[in-house]
This record gives C-alpha cells, sequence and structure tokens, in this order.
C-alpha cells in the first residue's frame, strides 16, 4: 500500500497507475465545495474541463458552477465558493462544475481506476475510505494552474501522515516526505502558515477571508464524494 | 528581484521569462559534478541531453561523461559521481556531459536569458552571483525523471532564504515558501533528514555514499559555471 503525492495535474501521466485511488485536492476552493455541496444534499455532479461544456449543460436546464481565476463567471448559477452550497436550492439536485484548477485535476486523472474528493472537511472520511481499501494511493494536488500550492500539499501531508503512521501505508516518494513535513509545521494554524501563500492572498484580495477559513477547519462535512462514470456521486 | 522554485524540467515553460537567471541544480548528483569539474581545472563542458550526440562526441575525441540511472554507460569515460574530476586527466580538457536529470534540466531551460549552475559545493558563489545581477531568479530542480525532490528543493531553499533575507529579494511563489521551510527543518543536517529520501537510498545502494556526503557539505568548490552557447565555462 504505497502513498505518492503529485504536486500538479500536468505531471499525473508520471504517477498514474490503474490500481492507485486518486484523492483530488484542490482545498482553495473546488474540492471543498464539492465536499460542502454533498453534505448539504446536492444528489449529483458532473465536473467538466470548459467552458463551453458548462454552457452545454447550462442549456439543457440544469444548474452549474463554473468559476475562473477565483470568480463566478457571468450567466452561471455557482461558483467554488463553499457557501454557494448551503441552501435549499442545490438540494437534490444534479450540478455541472467546471473550475480554474480542480475540475482540470479530475479531468487528468480520468483513467485512473478510482478517483475521490479529499478536502480538510472531509479529512477523516478519506483517510477511513483509503485505510478499508487498502490499496496505493495517489494524492493529486490541483495546484494553481499547474504550479505547486502549499495548501492542497498540506492536506496530502495530513491524510499520508495518518495512513503511514497509524494504518501500515508506505512510501518510498519524495514529495511524500515534503508534504508530511510541511503538514507537521503547519498543523496548529494552517492558517497562519499560509499567510503568504499565493492563493490565500489571491483570495484574500476578493475578500474571501469567511471561504479560507472554512476550508482549512477539518471534519466539518462527514461525506466522501468520488467519481462513478461521468458523475460525482456520494459514496 | 522576484524569486521562483520549479519542482521539474517538465514545468519549466510555466516559469520561463527571458529575463530570469535560471540556476539547474542537480544535486545528486550532475551539478555537483560540474561544479568539482571546474574547480579542478576543467576548461569546458558541453552539456548535451542524449546518449547519440554524447557518442558523437566520443567519436570526436571528446573526453565524455555518460549516467543514466546512476551509473556510467558502457564505453564512455566517465559518470556524475564528483570523485571521478578530481584528476589530472581531466584539468584544461573540454568534457562533453549527459546525464539522467541534470543535462535533461539544462535542455529544457535552453532558451533562458541566462543559466548558471548550482550545488551546495559553490552555494555562495551561487547567492553572490544573483546578489550582484539583481535579477529575477528560477530555481530549476532537475528532480528524478521529472518527479520532485528533496535535495534540490533544499539547495532551492537555502539559496531563496539568504537572497530573500538578506538581499531583498521577494517571492510570491508557494514553491519558493515550501523550499524555504524545509530547508529551515533540515540545515543542521541535511544528511539525517534525506535518510528517507528516494534518491539517496538509490544511491546508497550503489555503495555512492562518499558521494553523497560530499555533496551535501556547502562550499567546497567555489566556482560558478554558467552557460555560454552550447558551452558550460568558469564565471
Amino acid at each position: 500500500m504505497n502513498i505518492e503525492v503529485c504536486f500538479s495535474p500536468q505531471s499525473y501521466p508520471l504517477f498514474h497507475n490503474p490500481d492507485s485511488i486518486v484523492v483530488v485536492i484542490d482545498v482553495l476552493r473546488a474540492t471543498s465545495a464539492i465536499t460542502t455541496a454533498f453534505y448539504n444534499g446536492v444528489a449529483k455532479m458532473i465536473p467538466v474541463a470548459t467552458i463551453e461544456e458548462a454552457q452545454k449543460y447550462k442549456e439543457n436546464g440544469f444548474l452549474v458552477a463554473a468559476e475562473r481565476n477565483a470568480e463566478i463567471i457571468e450567466g452561471f448559477d455557482l461558483g467554488n465558493s463553499p457557501f454557494g452550497y448551503m441552501n435549499d436550492k442545490v438540494k437534490g439536485k444534479t450540478i455541472a462544475i467546471t473550475t480554474t484548477n480542480g475540475t482540470q485535476a479530475i479531468e487528468a486523472a480520468k483513467n485512473a481506476g478510482k478517483i475521490i474528493i479529499g478536502s480538510f472537511l472531509n479529512q477523516d472520511k478519506v483517510i477511513d475510505y483509503l485505510k478499508t481499501q487498502k490499496k496505493d494511493v495517489l494524492f493529486l494536488c490541483a495546484g494553481w494552474k499547474n504550479k505547486f500550492n502549499l495548501e492542497d500539499t498540506l492536506l496530502a501531508g495530513a491524510a499520508a501522515d495518518a495512513l503511514i503512521y497509524k494504518y501500515g501505508f508506505d512510501s518510498t516518494c519524495d514529495s511524500t516526505i515534503a508534504a508530511m513535513e510541511l503538514y507537521k509545521l503547519a498543523k496548529h494554524d494552517l492558517y497562519g502558515f499560509l499567510a503568504h501563500s499565493s492563493h490565500r492572498n489571491r483570495l484574500a484580495k476578493l475578500d474571501l477571508e469567511r471561504d479560507i477559513r472554512y476550508c482549512l477547519t477539518a471534519n466539518q462535512c462527514p461525506v466522501l464524494p468520488m467519481m462513478e462514470g461521468k458523475f460525482l456521486v456520494k459514496a
């Protein structure tokens, strides 16, 4: 049961293993929003890579979330703020979603055997699932436009640390070591550790401090979204 | 004067900036070997990406270094062990070199405005050069077959830390923050910190502990190799 951490969707092909479970991570904010959506009763989500695909779902009457560069695209119903998914409007619905990084990471891993959605909000649910499956695991960090980011790395480190030190997983991968070491440094104050991070500052400029604090708070939404065919569903 | 750290040659295009100085880093062992070679009197080196190109230089009478997967390729004169370059055989010579990762990183950055060679062995020389140039800097980690590695990241973190905290450079790049945090954790015992790293273990199996200890010891070779046209020369 080997663990690897991939810091960029661009690098996914280097790590592809059809027997691995891929945990897609985009803490700020796509996978936090998806986790929140399922916790609040969304029935299914359809991740799509392009705005054109999202537009087609819109024309066919779906609720559609579309975000680029941290803002909702004009004409769509939702973005990737988790707070957009905390209301009755979404309950029981199927929502198509496209985001700058998170849905691109899902697209990059589309040939994986299994894709699940990870965020701090469902951290323990992810760990519980992985420990029972007893398979190799790849944490796929969505990053920012294929560059490394800290917050996704910290969640990968948190989960890897639990799986290795409590549940008998192993890793020979330098990125796993780096992620775990960074998580150990950050875990007592994730928000403070990210004070100088690029995306926290990008969002702070957009007055999204509330989103950031929420997305960094562990285990508020104990659900596990996973891909089944083209749909995200609740496990 | 902005600093960025790129963890993989594959990702170089995301960071390309014609005005940046690119510091290519392959601590274990290509850039350590190149630094050692110039310190020991090598006149020029010609980094080449493929074994076929290396073979052509061999046929034309050059000394040629060729390494893949940490071992010298049969029929060539040298590999990437720094100890191979500590003798009179190399003095005054022009040596062509191809390695698994380091020369691939140089190739990836071939359109950069300026490429210099960094290792722990010439760490302060690199910092001194960058602080006088007052340009943007990209630390390009060679990694292992396009995956992240720890030792290259640690050197990037060491140099970034000095440039930012002593010499007025700045960074808004999460990979720079990660590299500096990891260096702070590791700096009092680089060898111990890398105990579980993938490449230290790969080399230890080949009985290369002496190489590892040497490559992690700072400032033993105060020279600065840099690209000029197709040649590496001493600055």
